[in-house]
């Protein structure tokens, strides 16, 4: 699975409409259906919610954050419990992002050399050094299946020649990376960088593909540029990615978001949204956004989504949450947690089996029809 | 079940050790084994836990605290949703109390009159009444199972005086309250006050067997006195109380109280004790407390008691629940929580199983041998 030969991705549809597709990306602690969510798990936990919780509600694979796992409890620690997966008690797959985003959002308390990332971090201020190598090699420690290069972020918006440098400086790290992979069977994701200019992310993909990674990444993209530019430059980069290889969005992102991407042929996501909205009161629904916390929820009998049938909506109310997060009770983030995950993992389960029957237009048609509450 | 000759209570061995006994209690939403320790629930939710949860800790019946319902989320709106079981989706037995020690906590924003108690909500200050009639009505719309009369709470340190007038209103209300209940099957327990005067406890004792109630507990303990004094009260309680009938010690306690109460015959308990604990980072073990933020944890592999076989202890080590306790990640409160809520509800079960085979005193010698770290 390492050689730049072969790969853990297996195409079993391509649709007929649409850029679209259903596969397998295999790993070491099993396979996963794509397209498919990864809820996020910063720091060896998803928040709010168990293991047992996320396999109910349909999560084939995590992800973990190298740089907040690096900082607290440390990779000696994880990698004397034998990996993430023992530590935190998860036996499917997890894919751990390099660090170079939490580095990169880290501002002043970063510096970025030819060499790598010197930081200091955000709980202490204590000084750390990460390099390509150094970055593998922590990922080697936590035991994730899928571990993604160290790269460099770029800020929007951004001018052409900071994103030619930076992107560049992803390049030659990339190399790096790719030369310390170990002989695990641990995966290795290279990150399309390249800011808003269709060139530099067509160069940086052919770059990349020749290095030859197991999947490829596009990063810098939900960055605060606007939606149209996102989702065109997600289109002028799966189309330089090679098909037989597995597709990642990073750090994306709304329904909507998820949608579009898959209808210009990506295959993975991850965003803290359903978790953090959860804390912060707002359902995802199949009719759009509900804000739980609103008068209108006092006496509403009904479950959040009449639709779903995730734990949450099997077993309470729109007014019982409604009393449990104006309380602050800790089942008010359990549960909005658990039914906003398994709309997510729900969502991406319905266009896997719309893909399949070659209707992913008329399942994105239906999609935003119904949501007739949604604010945006 | 209402009346005055019938019990809700079956002996089913009475210890021929001590006064120690195995019962059950008949309730409108099935049987409870006793002795038996109530999770609290103050706020419609046993804080960090789901009903599941609950269930497979062991829990058989929780503890709804009135005055907090019914300021929010409000009788009515729980009589709309068919009371507190189904809208909090627990289908076991559940116990309120009267709303007396919460309002009695409230001190300044609460005025006791003979006709009752006027308070002020500690939420936004609104205005309130509860008559002794009124608590027991409130209870009705909530549905509980087991109702508490509405009492006058006494400090600790007390006068003679001011306990034999507050005893005294707490009979007259009794009374009022034994008058108000339903014929809904829903059980109505007396409390016995009396602070800390052995003649008062026995009278109040017999003046409220005299009225006939469900169950009969002992209110007024656990508020800073000794815990010589606390033992001392209990026994001069029980002994006043009739065999036939549940006898419950409100608001105890340690691990330790809940051995020595239950070696002096009472049969049920509620504390917040485990739960709140447990979002402290304390957590209850057969070898005595364990403080999951000390440094020694760091790289501990062991769960947090190796004789336990709750969801956490079967799936965590002291490590990982260190490391999201200092990251202050929910799930540390749900783990902690369901690890003290099953601890509590297994020491119960151990008492069980060893006054059935009249091996109580053995029992607790072996309680107490195990108890190496205990601080206390």
């Amino acid at each position: 699975m390492n050689s730049s030969n072969t790969s853990p991705f297996t195409l079993l549809h391509q649709s007929r409409e649409c850029r679209a597709r259903c596969g397998i990306v295999n790993t070491l602690h099993g396979r996963i259906r794509t397209p498919v969510f990864m809820p996020v798990g910063t720091q060896a936990t998803v928040k709010a919610v168990t293991p047992e919780d996320l396999e109910r509600l349909g999560a084939q694979i995590i992800l973990g954050n190298t740089y907040h796992l690096f900082i607290r409890p440390g990779r000696q620690l994880i990698k004397q419990f034998g990996g993430l997966h023992s530590f935190m008690n998860w036996k499917k797959p997890i894919l751990t992002d390099s660090g170079g985003f939490q580095i990169f959002s880290l501002k002043k308390l970063a510096k970025i050399t030819e060499d790598g990332a010197a930081f200091r971090s955000h709980l202490d201020g204590s000084k750390f050094f990460l390099s390509p190598e150094d970055a593998v090699s922590v990922q080697e420690d936590l035991g994730s299946d899928i571990m993604m290069v160290l790269d460099t972020c770029i800020p929007w918006p951004a001018s052409r020649e900071e994103t030619e440098n930076a992107t560049a400086l992803t390049e030659r790290w990339a190399m790096r990376s790719k030369a310390a992979q170990p002989a695990s069977g641990q995966l290795l994701f290279g990150i399309v960088q390249g800011g808003m200019y269709p060139d530099l992310r067509r160069q940086a993909a052919e770059e990349l593909v020749a290095l030859g990674f197991d999947g490829y990444a596009l990063g810098g993209l939900s960055v605060g540029e606007p939606k149209n530019q996102m989702y065109d430059m997600t289109e002028a980069t799966v189309q330089h990615l090679p098909q037989n290889h597995p597709i990642y969005l990073m750090g994306v992102g709304t329904p909507e978001d998820l949608v579009e991407s898959v209808y210009r042929g990506v295959d993975m996501f991850d965003c803290v949204m359903p978790t953090r909205n959860a804390r912060n009161g707002m359902l995802f629904t199949s009719q759009g956004r509900l804000v739980i916390k609103n008068s209108i929820y006092r006496d509403d009998q009904r479950p959040p989504d009449e639709l779903c049938g995730c734990y949450t909506c099997m077993n309470y109310s729109r007014a019982y949450l409604r009393h449990l997060f104006m309380c602050r009770e800790i089942l008010a983030y359990q549960l909005n947690s658990i039914h906003n995950l398994h709309y997510y993992c729900s969502l991406m389960a319905g266009m896997r089996s719309a893909i399949e029957q070659d209707s992913f237009l008329s399942f994105r048609d239906t999609f935003y029809a119904m949501r007739v509450q949604s604010p945006e």
